[in-house]
């Protein structure tokens, strides 16, 4: 990654040519340990909660969040950690699993379309239409020339998002080594709550590790745009995959310049007709809520 | 509300009679105030968390929670209070708002059936098909004989979830008194940040409390039945109204008796195959592994 200011945000840059082996998946950034990045998450989370709120408001603008990884990179730690930070009315995660009998039957982007956020929402994708550039591509799911044509039309379909709907696209790939990868499996197995999770294809998986990297590398190159840039985050430290990610998505946030709707009545009229007792003090009031309400879980209510 | 042990729980017993008037909506059992009832209230979303991650992985069983109540009753805040403790990957709210022209070209259960919960999740109706007794009912919106028929159609639909798709249906009337809608309508009004959301129409549709209280009380009275109740939340303080919800939803998830799923994998044999270098120690590791995970966020990774 090149150390301009676009690497604070592990952005890949359009044109540019992606080399996971290059790339530290143990980077942790200035902090040394779970404890010292607490706040700054939190901060970041407290951001979040406000700005979506605002999204939610607003009603102009869609955020289209999409979560690739290897199997145990974070993707369902990631939901639960930093997308757990917003109101759960105005988020929707799509896990993208085994294509249905039906949706074989349509084109890749079929399955997918619905999926994408209304205006004043935001979509999670777990997995998601990449796939059909992943494991498609390394287990030859399709003719080799139908997954060739996908890069494009995944390009044009997110910048339809963009251009037609006001979406804002935030792409992550949850970059962990191989041994990290083992030793979660590890945990895994070591954990009676979790061993339901285990299959053997896990395992066998790791032996295609190389390809899943080249097609990760090909997808990342061909499909990081202006519009929609793909983000490596080093996420073999789970505390700063968190971290990072609720930072670039708080910070995504607040680019968006959301706005709250103007009021639809005349605000002095209701007061005067429907709450006539208290014209006389309102004033002082509504800077009191103003002050309470800030930053407060009280605003949803 | 009898005294009986559904009282807890303010269930209304199938075959009875509501009567709004006769029933506390500013009740707060043996609490004082917020602060008083904040571990109680933390402690049952915790048990939400935990549990709601085992709906997820048990796959056998659904939850649909139905929040009704009059506008600013709370049922916004409660998904952002209470459903919130959530994991966002296995829930989805959805809002019924005014029926679109193609729903309306539709019978009125066509536009609610999608949303159900899948085996495995939570569905939140806020609001929900009840507004096609409730609104429609105070509005004629439908004729009287078509209104009529719903509350039995609801029944058998609701019945249809519980017995062939393995769901538990909670129904949360949010019963809160006029002047507390005013109370609330004038913070709205005080605060900038809330001034968008106010309507006239809010106002206007004062002049029907009556009528509404009406056709909840009906709606209550012949949709309380035996596999789902209704049940009338107190919800003038909205603190209160947040610890009675969460008590009942970690309740009915706790008598759901959901079960991890075995594991598909010999776990011995794949320790054997995978992780050569922690056979000898595996057991000491998992007992600390499991007690460390426990109700800790980091299950979910």
């Amino acid at each position: 990654m090149s150390k301009d200011k676009s690497a604070e945000h592990f952005e890949v840059k359009p044109g540019s040519s992606v080399r996971l082996d290059r790339i530290d998946t143990g980077f942790h950034g200035a902090y040394d340990c779970e404890a010292s990045a607490a706040a700054e998450t939190a901060r970041h989370l407290s951001r979040i909660t406000e700005l979506q709120r605002k999204l939610y408001a607003d009603q102009s603008k869609a955020l289209l969040i999409v979560l690739q990884g290897i199997d145990s990179a974070g993707k369902d730690g990631t939901c639960w950690h930093v997308i757990g930070a917003m109101d759960p009315q105005g988020v929707h995660v799509t896990g993208f699993k085994q294509p249905t009998a039906l949706e074989l039957q349509h084109h890749f982007l079929w399955r997918v379309e619905p999926h994408a956020p209304a205006r004043g929402q935001v979509s999670i994708f777990n997995r998601s239409h990449y796939e059909d550039v992943l494991v498609a591509k390394v287990h030859a799911l399709a003719p080799a020339e139908i997954i060739e044509q996908r890069y494009d039309l995944i390009n044009t379909w997110e910048r339809m998002l963009v251009e037609q709907n006001n979406t804002t696209i935030l792409k992550f790939f949850l970059n962990i080594s191989k041994d990290e990868q083992l030793a979660r499996f590890r945990e895994r197995l070591d954990n009676p709550a979790h061993q339901w999770k285990i299959s053997e294809a896990d395992y066998t998986e790791r032996d295609r590790w190389d390809d899943y990297a080249r097609a990760f590398e090909i997808a990342l190159t061909r499909c990081s745009t202006r519009h929609a840039p793909w983000r490596i985050i080093p996420s073999d430290k789970k505390w700063y995959r968190n971290l990072a990610i609720a930072k670039i998505i708080a910070d995504s946030l607040q680019d968006m310049h959301l706005r709250l709707p103007a009021p639809t009545v005349d605000i002095d009229d209701i007061r005067r007709r429907y709450h006539a007792e208290i014209v006389a003090d309102s004033k002082g009031v509504a800077a009191k809520a103003q002050k309470k309400h800030k930053h407060s879980k009280n605003m949803s209510d």
